[in-house]
């Protein structure tokens, strides 16, 4: 889409369908509009100190936390130059667009990268993993690196049966995890299944803006920190530890650790964080019931074909051969103030993306699902009409 | 509902498709959110005038407009005690429970009330708005008052028929119009139609919340004023017009003059006062589809049975015999967060309302709509399902 | 000031001195840009029912409390109408614009006005309204005026001593008090006193906009009211007990709720309504020693000639003879956006008001100072200097 | 410090005195609490461009500008990783610890750092640059690094003398200079003063909150970058050339931008950059004043001993001996919301600072200097009274 085009005066709520950032609830953005206070105001540490530990139950960790001021890019740079020495080799599990990225930046930072390559449809074979693994004799594989759930595809790897590919090869590597689009809205243990370094950011499950990320850490991913060698000052844990917070580089962002708090308490208190899961299930299987519904006669598919892996935060779609994904969302958009998601590289005008994470419930995903059959009509899309009333039927 | 049952935890942002107050956006809800100021301010008081001017536009009049802290009922009254003196007599338009609640206050101030009965699912006649006006030979009926949009039962009185039937009789009546569910979402014409005095709100159409309240008065309105003897002061014209912002008695409420300042700019800039009404017009027909594609099989259906006379801000639906609407209502509140209107007096538990009126869009209203059905699967209604099929066609 | 003078452009936070409205704080601005929410919706009700005995907590009342969509003086008129009858006689204690203001609404809604006249600057003599009461023999007053804190002479009436007054004469008329500008700052305690109606509003000491008011009524003053004539609807307390709120005719602003449930909750739980009395005593006494110093040498002093009386909320100033209160004040609004309150009525361009109500502190006090010292100097009005110094002597 | 003693219970508005972040003005906070959005969309798109091409003009360059989601630190390092080599020698004028803060960030990145050492209380002798630029005759320093303005000590270091002292010598180093708090607070000029790269930060002079930094960059810095080979990703500037917004790698913080648009709206539009600039000159030097003032009969004193490097934006003021600054600022913090900062590094303890950078005004500055005056009173530190009436007399 141009952006000389002239600009929508939409009216009516946006309704935001892209996987990321996701909507912020009312309550969570006005608490991020908090005045400016001094970081080492012992008020503010009572309120960081608070918020530091709800991100350990939400990680289901018990160990270190680091925070940046940051997107989630800075935290898979962080997970990075914190373990990594210049030279040493990455194992990455391919699951689409965000592996291959992360990939890039291991390159980019000095490391060696080697692949599980994988058909992004239906998701890395972990078979390959164990033989990879396997074959590592000298255990030159220092990390294994894995993105949780793929936001490009709408794909989930279980992490735990990476970790049992780990244990069965008795390989040593570190286990690296992007939880960016999985963290808050599907299952994640970080100690249970024995992660030695998270990715997490604020702008998905956690519902915030974007700008701040951060990395649970295990005990043996904190030894290899210390034989670590990649240059690194911004991102440094040891630095970190020195400091009062202990966590950060420079100025904290205060605003976002109100956000954070009252994210905590909504994710806590107010649903309890299994609901939040199960909600997340729901709403994504009327999502699908819609898709599958769509897709008769040529109309747009799911885009994962392995029902165990379906990404309950985000579902990709398929347009039909000869149909523009971009012209469809620009209709969307442009029509009905409903913005979904692209595709990204490979998967570019071929996919579109509904996000289906964070505050989320019925009426909204709904409104979506009914919005793009409407717009699929008026875009003249082929599809099996009566999506809307299969989610329906699927949530009832 | 009881009070005392454990409150929801909803998740996701609650629609409101309440028909008043009304969703307000995000920029006017910030805007609100100001800070104290003066009210003799000069930088307050361009806002102020801006405002007023704005308001007067909408309002399509060049005349007076005084303005009230107060919600509706504040200026149905002010317009009472303005205009008319002790024992003056009116004639109001039956139209719902709004219609019957202006005549139980006309009683209260100590006015003598005539009404034109109406069937209630069909409007007002208004050939017996003409022979009543007929009839007054000596002119005892002082005003006649309308409610231009009766939110009770979703339907419009058309008012140019109403001022015809005054200057065919040659009635020298005061007309006084209700606006408040129709201003900002159907066409209103005060000085075209003749109207003398008009009432309206903040909370519906002008997207706004509850506070602010006003009337339009023309100068045959003046003139009467000059001589009603009803006891006034917190309302009376007179002294406004001797303040310098010649409106308000007592202190200004500053912060909805910056909500104002922005929800005229949506609807004058943004989008257009002509293209307001036309979303209206075509989100309700959506509405009405839905509603009437779920009537089959003893489902429920359109409370008004003039389609000349639909409301196009707000639909008011009848339950199926036997079926409670507060029940439905619950179940679509409780579970999934949709808030709903309910029936007002007699109406109470046999219909519920679906306000579409303010800052509302097309994923809006279909989440609304399937969310309404997913409701009424739940709760057991019977329906033919697909409404939301049809209010897809109907908006394609 | 003309409204036609380009608007300033100013920097900085606007220190707003003004008597009120007062400062909102920004907990409780945000608290009320809540979405709107139906309300007869569970959550709301449980919010509304915790404001309602807070507030009743803050009136130190256990009996009845009427709410308004209005300003103040919609509280105002609600007292009268509620209570009297066309005719009735009522007595009010003289104090000054405010007092005047009350007596010219009563003579609007048709009640007879007495008066017990007062030196503006010494306050009113009580023994002179002991000796009205004991000669109104056959008990014609039916109620009794008093403004607890007169917010245009910066003067309090010992509302005590008027009960006293009423005791010792044995006079059984109605004991109205306008709370307006010392409710939330000076102590005040309706049962205590024997007060039958009080009037407060929103925006003074509870620290929200404007748009809300109400009154406490006691059981006397509820049997009067079924005796009172008056015509009334929107403020009819018979009315307001049939609604399931047991309050308001018509809409409820639902935001006001948000914001009042957190006012009262840093007046009662972040500091304590003995501490926010404390406080405000506090900060006067530093007010009036800044004003005080600078007297000296044909300066401005103390409107107020009273110590007993002297307001804890707000401080009138006299300015020297032949300097304009107005001009002062734009100095100060315009080139150090410092907003301080002008003179009402006869006092206008005399006197200048400091608002020290509300959401205030040291420094915003000592910046207030400061600041008018530095406009008077810029303005060339006399003074001695160092007033500000002797504000921080007496805060020390 | 500790973090453990309870929080306070603070009541009106925190003075904030720090020198970063600032004081965020309401409108530019509400504008930050912005509901997510694409940052694709074409809307987000034509804000974001505009905020670019202000940026530009508040940093007088019409060069490149990258910018990161990241505090001021974020910026530092990828000046130096996008513009050095492994081992590359750097020169730093040493200032305070901001200065000693980016040597060892270099050190900890592989840099070679050597400094141009300097009494901190009488700031760097320029004379001592340009000797050790001449001595590099193999031009070995690859970039000289200034601090513009060090927060620590309150100094400003004259970059034009610094280009002049470049161009003597004829040294072809890059000229890096850090304008955290000195950008929209004094005068800069990137092309008129040949700097190739300097560093800013959202959270001072722009009025923001903590989290998006930035660096504009000259054509020479571009062809240095091309050749430097630091590794680097999250902050390469290569990288974010390919993308479309010219910019940031992975999500951009869009409710950010809509803050700066609205700020750097103040900044040109409400006031005007000059304009801004004069304004910082004249709160400063009131500043000053109330210092030296105090400074008597062994008072605290200004830590700058070179006026002409006086800083406009921080004042850093040094206790009298045995007296322990911290301790006076918690007085400041606890009895009175007022929040000043601390020293820093070896000045903790010794040195507290006034920040008066961003949105300020007379009322503000004056009620932080009268408010430090009275917690000196409070604290028992001595000092001769009366600095705040200086203080009105430098303003009047």
């Amino acid at each position: 889409m141009s952006t000389t085009e002239p600009a929508r005066k939409p009216r009516g709520r946006q309704f935001f369908a892209n996987p990321g950032p996701t909507n912020i609830p009312d309550s969570v953005l006005l608490a991020t509009a908090h005045q400016t206070v001094d970081f080492n105001d012992p008020n503010f540490i009572a309120v960081y100190e608070a918020c530091v530990a709800g991100l350990k139950r939400v990680l289901k960790t018990q160990q270190e936390i680091f925070l940046y001021t940051g997107s989630g890019h800075a935290a898979w740079e962080a997970s990075l130059v914190n373990l990594l020495s210049p030279g040493d080799r990455i194992l990455i599990l391919e699951s689409g667009y965000f592996s291959l990225s992360w990939a890039a930046m291991a390159q980019d930072l000095g490391l060696a990268v080697q692949s599980v390559a994988a058909d992004w449809r239906r998701g890395v074979d972990l078979a390959a993993l164990r033989e990879a693994l396997a074959a590592d004799k000298g255990h030159g594989i220092k990390a294994v690196c894995v993105v949780h759930n793929e936001t490009a595809t709408g794909m989930m790897i279980p992490l735990p049966e990476v970790r049992a590919a780990l244990d069965a090869t008795g390989h040593p590597a570190l286990f690296l995890a992007d939880t960016i689009s999985s963290l808050g809205s599907l299952d994640f243990r970080m100690d249970e299944w024995g992660i030695d370094a998270c990715v997490g950011g604020s702008q998905k499950g956690l519902m915030l803006p974007t700008g701040m990320s951060f990395t649970g850490v295990s005990a043996k991913g904190m030894a290899a920190h210390a034989a670590s060698t990649l240059p690194k000052h911004y991102f440094n844990w040891t630095n970190m530890l020195k400091r009062p917070h202990r966590s950060f580089v420079g100025t904290i962002p205060v605003s976002l650790f109100y956000g954070l708090q009252e994210s905590l308490r909504l994710i806590e208190q107010e649903e309890g964080l299994e609901n939040v899961f199960a909600r997340h299930t729901r709403l994504a299987k009327a999502v699908r019931a819609a898709v599958q519904h769509w897709s008769g006669n040529n109309g747009p598919q799911l885009f994962c074909l392995n029902p165990a892996r379906y990404s309950d935060s985000v579902t990709a779609i398929l347009m039909p051969e000869g149909y523009d994904a971009d012209a469809l969302r620009a209709v969307a958009l442009q029509k009905f103030n409903l913005s979904l998601g692209g595709g990204l590289g490979p998967l570019g005008g071929k996919v579109f993306r509904i996000g289906h994470l964070g505050d989320l419930n019925e009426p909204m995903i709904l409104g979506t699902l009914a919005t793009v059959e409407l717009a699929m009509k008026t875009a003249g899309v082929p599809h099996t009409p009566g999506g809307v009333q299969a989610a329906i039927e699927a949530l009832a």
